[in-house]
């Protein structure tokens, strides 16, 4: 049985496969997603969207859950699209965010026993670490985040490194939390890192490295290190498929497959 | 305010210090314990106790809540004294374990009001560490631990390694999770570790270091590794309060500090 | 200029690049030889050997320098066919060792200008790690290996990780150190790793992992850390190029890519 | 025998063991430094100065090589001292720097014999540490520097992180290495660290945090990292004693114990 909680953890008590799309099933991610689709026991792929296939072909097929891996400018159509047919779509496109999600939610609203999960980060590992990061926040006086990854990468701190100290910062101001301990008199510019909600972010660019990020948190005479490594883009295809197989228990707009975490095969619905 | 979530998360409405007495007052730990309660602004020590002292000074101070930090040999005298007297215990001292968990909770059958809490090990990132290797386990196909100690250690691996161990073979079992993937054919004897239900389990022992531990967990492009540093005993205290701050909440026998973690700030009794 | 230290510190003051031919090029390791020799400004590829084509080719490309990525069971005539040709050979298949390196010094001396470079690892990383690993093991009580690699591995430890013990036993024995500390009195079975010439490694095998090496020196309140993370096969194209351009300058057999390194720009032979 | 090269590296062929004084004996350092000293057998402790004591204690008790651990206001006075006396020092006290090395050079011109070792960090891990990544420096495209301390330091990066920045620069410039690949476009400021002299250095301040460092250099698909954790000041002890062993076989003044450590025992002067 696999350890994304395959079958038990969703699927159907039947045994009949969920049948699903993939929209974007010509790109890279796409591709993968299809392949990963196809090697599950407990799916079945029926169609596989390229650009400019009519979309019409997901009802045609009768899918249950579409993947949306495509790009900015179309996934907001395909979204309407499949929330007006009753299909659960899992986005993992990127640019799905402010004005975006409210619009998404008006759709639902006139669909509400469709599901939608938007994610800016499907490796199970990384969305554990963030949930970790936040828990552990409250009970250490310091934290800092050290993000490391390929020098090709534009932007400093990574997206998730934000992210997760965003989380922090709010875990601590919620227990009540003053600013960490820091005697730094004399420093060079830049040496404590970018400070994102009061966190201390650092950003290493190193070739040879893929993606990497460690959370330390510092109390009394101990560390805590949290720690991920992804070295492949295949370390979202576990969360993917958690996500296709979930979201149809989650109606409504969910943002970051860490919510759908905590459906344990003993809690599903019936 | 304090990290350890002090006053906001425990203490009285009233402002009024809770009445705190120390067993074991004149040994290593127990003189760290009163010095730790002394610098809490919402505890008061009331009763410091060395051996051969009349435990009935408990009572004659006003203690509410009482921390044993003796011996093994002395550590269910005083908890027999205490929970009769309805006094809460905080225990710290080893050895209290099997019949005599059972024992401890025929005491408190007669106090149902009396809390005790059991704690094997009261550094905060040491449990928690335990609770998100548990957490993540169902998550990964893989899981190793490597612990790393000073090389005075007479045991290995460490106790807090064959707990965590326990805890994740637990957690992958109720998963449904198989055996990890090894296609080990040939190895030197030893090399692969010492295999606790099924996880293995590698102890290092090097001059220069404390107490170390890591979890890793694998999946498919991906590693999340949780990493527990203790470099002092200090690291004890801030979860010794927080038991002292908590047990009258949990009446009744617990074992593991865990289980109090969850006592948010706004969820604590009135 | 290449950090890997291309023309300046091998190559020619001429500017004239240096002929380079491949065995084994439609293989996987020997076609990413072909691109990395091809990428090189200093060297050129004037020579594609698959099975079964005649070696002469070689010659009648003017080849001054031959890579063999083929097999074991072909290294050794390909080898025997260069060295009477006088073409250097830089050989990266395995399998050469034992009385195979006797019978290639027998070829060589009929050949006193020619050069042979035998390496097990190509990576400058792990070669470096090694040779400090060595360096430093003099200096500290205590020292561990943990080697961490993919589950498909079928042996444990790793070469690689077994050299490095040895090479750290024997910089151990000649600075006349005795066993390291270790109180371990009671031990599960493995717990403690297998030990190579009295040095213990631990085989770490996960899923996500690559491959992966650390050892660990501890001396009184200090710890040294040596790690090399190993992510992708394209790492070992840098040494084989060091190698083909240094080869020409050290007649007769090489084991090792390490006695390589010392060649500073400035001690190159006129 | 002990791993720091005791009697076998320097010390005497007759077995007669060496005379040491140690300066600023009351202080915590000179303190530990005492207790070093007379546990080490090839070493005899026959002078402690304090403040105020005559220096003549020291040639009174035919003292061979001082140990100073005072403070920049008095160890210059002490050089001055000893130099003339022909007592070798091995300095610990920091603040020998600039014009201050000129003038001890000007006072061993006049005493040929004497030897002066100054050294800003005898932990021997962290002058291994910079001798390592100065070495690994030129064949790796990329390098950054992670310090990571407690709370209360002063300035950031360290003194050591600078340096070895400093030490990695230089390695690079002499290999003909340009600047580090590095795609960013956008960042938040800090988020990339400080640069000394082109090097990306990364201070961490956190609670239960002693003194750590790591180096950490990238190449294709490859990244060695070089560690160096202290616990302790107890770290420092094993340097010092190397330094009074080796300081009489090294006439003039050395800075940094690491031009000491090619005494191989084999090497040593007659």
């Amino acid at each position: 049985m696999s350890p994304e909680g395959a079958p038990q953890a969703g699927g159907s008590a039947t045994g009949r496969r969920l049948r699903v799309g993939v929209l974007g099933a010509h790109g890279r991610m796409g591709a993968e997603a299809c392949r990963a689709v196809e090697a599950a026991e407990d799916l079945e792929l029926v169609a596989r969207v390229g650009r400019g296939d009519p979309l019409e072909v997901l009802e045609g097929a009768g899918v249950e859950v579409a993947v949306d891996l495509t790009r900015p400018d179309a996934v907001m159509a395909n979204l309407e699209h499949c929330v007006r047919a009753g299909i659960h779509v899992v986005v993992g496109t990127s640019g799905v965010d402010g004005a975006r999600l409210d619009q998404v939610r008006r759709w639902l609203a006139a669909s509400p026993r469709t599901g939608v999960l938007v994610a800016p980060n499907f490796a199970l590992g990384a969305v554990l670490l963030m949930r970790f990061a936040a828990e552990a926040a409250r009970w250490f006086p310091s934290v800092e985040v050290v993000e490391l990854h390929h020098p090709r990468k534009a932007d400093a701190p990574s997206g998730t490194a934000r992210r997760t100290a965003e989380l922090v910062a709010a875990a601590r101001a919620e227990a009540g939390l003053g600013a960490a301990p820091d005697a730094t008199e004399t420093a060079l510019d830049g040496a404590r890192g970018a400070v994102v909600d009061g966190v201390p972010v650092h950003s290493v660019r190193l070739m040879g490295l893929v993606a990497h990020q460690e959370v330390l948190l510092g109390g009394q005479g101990e560390v805590l290190t949290l720690r991920h490594d992804s070295l492949d883009r295949s370390s979202f295809m576990p969360g993917v498929l958690l996500g296709v197989r979930r979201v149809g228990r989650h109606p409504g707009l969910t943002v970051g497959l860490e919510h759908y975490l905590d459906d344990a095969p003993g809690r599903r619905a019936p």
